[in-house]
């Protein structure tokens, strides 16, 4: 193979697909090539997937989606007649692939199937694909390719490596990497160790946008075989960058780095095959030096809110709706609901809803009106007190001689939420739910209740940083779009008098503690006594989350920013009998 | 080795484990022991992680449950000094490993590791487990004995040939195979063939009883080398059978049929390894013919019946409620609903509650009533009028100049729903919804409203099928427990004046079709339509279908009869711009 230095320039295509809208993936992913054209790329490099969406889920089962995808590839292959495209999609042979395709030449010239599959945490790729076998490389004007995609290159080992002592200067990978808090930059850092391990080039573009409860966050980004970030997409947004890679930079590090010399040497000497080289495609174009763009990452809270803007915007312009709606009670929760939605829609598509009942108090109506104000949104007031008089007398036979209770609490928070499900019935509105991850992992919320509606914002929130997100927010704009009292006045549902959470519930900073410990951190109350935390509240906190597994079974979806999300990243029975105390695991230890 | 034909004493445990419940679990497994050594058993066979219960689904990714279990089994293993016991747990060692500890000698003798994880339907077994590589035999009083775990006996191949073929008589199956409707018969027919095919006795141990979505039907079997069923427990109850096997049949049987042995030949031309032999066990005992009790299969209307009131039951006990409570209309469904409630738990743990409004028949409601007494349920009447009344007057300002139409019918809904979870919040009862598979298909049921509960008994059942199931159980009864007018009124949720399902919807017996083509078969429109199911319909079917995905994502979680219940055993997205059309169906093609 002969180790050519002519600069390779490349596009990385980091769009927004849409699951199973694969003729408007299709247009985009047209619309894409056609750009990194016209910036000078021989070689644009699209997301994991890129043309069904990712995840597709059990649309994969259905051999006409997957067909669909295959025709719909062959149409985008003639595009290519001048450029070399990697597409992410799912191809149907003797089995189904998680593949890329390389389209050169107006056609589909090769295809690279995924070899790692992910089947853990919100992964299920061991549910939908066969897994490829064989390492991969493609040459362009004579500069050797490696392909991987997603999971692949966090493998240490093969395919990126026996791709690398085959000769490839650059390793290319589709991804569909979903957000957590702190992934991006962890990415990056697994990416760059690759590109230096290998001493090659690193080209990774990943998909952006939301899904359901994941997002992605982009940040695609091409790194050169000692480290050095070349270009850089931002986060959470659709972009296109364009850099020149220098493959000579990759030869000339292994000419002088004895331990390449030597891998290759053990590699071949254990038997190993140089991979294939599977296309062969040259381009006519003038050397051209491209600078890629390097967009800054964003700080740790900025995010944080830019992932729940933009699994916000996606859920609601993805599944069309013109409008949301959300209870606006004066607390922090439903302000930092609000406030995402209106960044996430601007505050003329938000209607916020203000049901004061006889146990809510003056300050949090006119704090509510305040936010309301503040961010543009429309304000609807309901009084509920009608209401639940209509409903004490029609229960009084059957509740003579009880107490109050969370009944009565509970009823005030479902008259709530049939009022906004009746603006969203009417009007066709999205329904917002504000319960952040501390109370939905202690079931504090109300089934039908508060915890009514489409999308749940806060889901994976924890209470801690519903402070923080509001604070950060507010100090961004300059001024108080959140008045300062939603933020000191002691957390309540006020579904009684006098009601205070943290009367009932340890104080946030020690619940919050516990829950990511055991929800996070699969840890056991020993072990979180040990760290220091309360034994009594921790085993009270744990039966709580344990019990609660039933509420959270009905929660609509919301958007994944932890390592361990409630949903599809938690799987749990509801009917569970273990019980996890200090005693337990005392007796069995 | 040699090959003794003394028999074999074999008792199959059928147990209901309790997800979770390691030491109540242990308990009865040490209970079945003793009571398997009393009647006389050599081999003992428990379930698939009858330890622990299954799936245990993330509670297996927390160390310290796994190690429970471990310490757990070596407590079992204390009482098995004169009889061998197969107990499925799961294995922590170098890996996790779904196994089956072989007790004996008051200790671990040895552990078989399950070789084939399913990873499909329901199935998410990579997600926690390692796959075991080795086939393996046990000997016991010289008899050969071949241990296998539920998957591993589907694949007509190793473990189960390996085992034969190296000589065992005898091939275990420790298994939890979910119920679906038509699935024991199917079941038993496979393990009749594997017997036959290896010319080894099977003895197949099952779970029994309910977990969430998932029901066990036990029927558990033994069956002799040339498929004579020599025991068979019965369909969902816990049973102990215990029967002779007589392993000199096998060799016998083997020693005429030429296939054996060639098959044996060829196994190891072709470098087959004969499989270890893991334990040699002796134990003392009079030889002793026992007659296996062979327990008559259900037919199919009474299987799926006994399901849906396994499952239920279990739910409830389970989860510790003592009441069930369910509004009851005076339609087929929620009559249903009691029915399998009142079998399951007796009509003194059930209420129902009617819930008029203006748009109630007096014809409804008098059936309501009748159903009520005729199950010797607990009856409760709440009039909803003034809450619509008190709503109306609520929403009015927001409401101005807008028609009645879904929004209101919603709303009744809800008021059912919030009367009926008031009495759940206030007595601690569990509530039952009554929606049927058709109605959750298409959505044609609201959201917190009559959706609102924490168990969804017909969640997988057609629309019918809920009228064969009444049919069939008034014939058993001799008697019209639910009233034939219930049966022949046409289908109306009487939310408005004249309304009738079959008005908006095809009628049921096309729906039914349409959806099981759809759902259980991933048909698209074009091939549906060519079944000569009307085209329009198709198309609309599908689209009310997709849509709904949302909704059914908020349901409580229902017994599984089919091959494609809602839940985890069918993952679509919520975000999902697929749309199948006749005409897109056709443009691909």
């Amino acid at each position: 193979m002969t180790m050519r230095t002519e600069p390779l320039r490349v596009s990385l295509a980091q769009i927004n697909s849409t699951v199973g809208d694969i003729s408007g993936n299709a247009q985009k992913i047209r619309g894409y090539i056609a750009r990194a054209r016209d910036e000078g790329a021989q070689l644009v490099v699209f997301p994991e997937l890129a043309l069904t969406g990712y995840p597709p889920e059990d649309l994969l089962l259905k051999t006409h989606f997957v067909d669909a995808a295959g025709a719909a590839l062959d149409e985008i292959a003639r595009d290519c007649d001048d450029i070399v495209a990697l597409v992410g999609f799912p191809e149907r042979r003797d089995d189904v692939y998680n593949a890329a395709a390389v389209l050169a030449d107006g056609g589909v010239h090769a295809v690279y199937r995924k070899m790692f599959l992910p089947n853990y945490g919100v992964f299920d790729e061991n549910r939908y694909f066969q897994s490829g076998t064989q390492s991969e490389l493609i040459e362009l004007n004579g500069i050797a390719i490696g392909l991987t995609i997603c999971e692949d290159i966090w493998e240490p080992g093969p395919p990126a490596t026996s791709e690398a002592l085959s000769g490839a200067q650059v390793i290319v990978n589709l991804s569909a990497s979903p957000y957590h808090a702190g992934k991006p930059l962890e990415r990056e850092q697994m990416l760059l160790q690759r590109a230096r391990d290998n001493l090659a080039a690193v080209v990774f573009c990943n998909l952006v946008g939301g899904q359901d409860e994941l997002v992605f966050d982009g940040q695609s980004v091409v790194i050169g075989p000692s480290g050095e970030i070349l270009a850089r997409a931002p986060q959470f947004e659709e972009a296109l960058v364009t850099c020149t890679i220098d493959p000579g930079q990759s030869s000339a590090l292994r000419l002088r780095d004895a331990r390449h010399r030597a891998a290759v040497r053990r590699y071949r000497e254990r038997g190993g095959e140089p991979c294939p080289v599977v296309a062969r495609i040259a381009i006519d174009s003038e050397p051209e030096q491209i600078e890629g763009a390097v967009a800054e990452p964003l700080e740790a809270e900025a995010e944080i809110y830019a992932a729940l803007v933009t699994g916000t915007r996606d859920y609601v312009e993805k599944n069309g709706f013109k409008r949301v709606v959300l209870g606006l009670s004066g607390g922090i929760d439903s302000a930092l609901v609000a406030l995402i939605a209106a960044d996430a829609l601007g505050g003329v598509r938000v209607t916020t809803v203000v049901m004061p009942s006889p146990y809510s108090s003056g300050e949090t109506q006119e704090d509510a009106r305040t936010i309301a104000r503040n961010l543009g949104t429309q304000l609807i007031e309901f009084d509920i007190e009608p209401l639940m008089k209509g409903y004490d007398a029609v229960l009084a036979p059957e509740f003579e001689g009880q107490e109050p209770d969370i009944t009565e609490e509970n009823l005030q928070a479902r008259m709530r939420g049939n009022l906004v499900m009746a603006l969203s019935n009417k009007f066709g509105w999205l329904v917002l739910t504000t319960g952040n991850k501390s109370e939905m992992s202690v079931g504090y919320a109300t089934l039908y209740g508060d915890m009514a509606g489409g999308f749940a914002v806060l889901k994976d929130v924890y209470k801690g940083w519903v402070y923080r997100l509001v604070e950060w927010r507010n100090e961004r704009e300059g001024r108080e779009l959140i008045p300062a009292s939603v933020s000191e006045r002691p957390p309540s549902a006020e579904l009684r008098y006098e009601q205070r959470d943290d009367e009932s519930l340890p104080p946030y900073d020690v619940l919050d503690a516990i829950l990511l410990g055991y929800i996070e951190g699969d840890m056991n109350a020993e072990q979180l006594a040990r760290q220091g935390l309360p034994p009594e509240e921790v085993e009270r906190v744990i039966r709580l989350v344990d019990l609660a597994e039933y509420k959270r079974r009905q929660a609509p979806p919301g958007i994944r920013i932890s390592t361990r999300a409630f949903g599809r990243d938690r799987r749990l029975p509801i009917t569970n009998h273990f019980r996890d105390t200090i005693r337990a695991a005392a007796a069995a230890s």
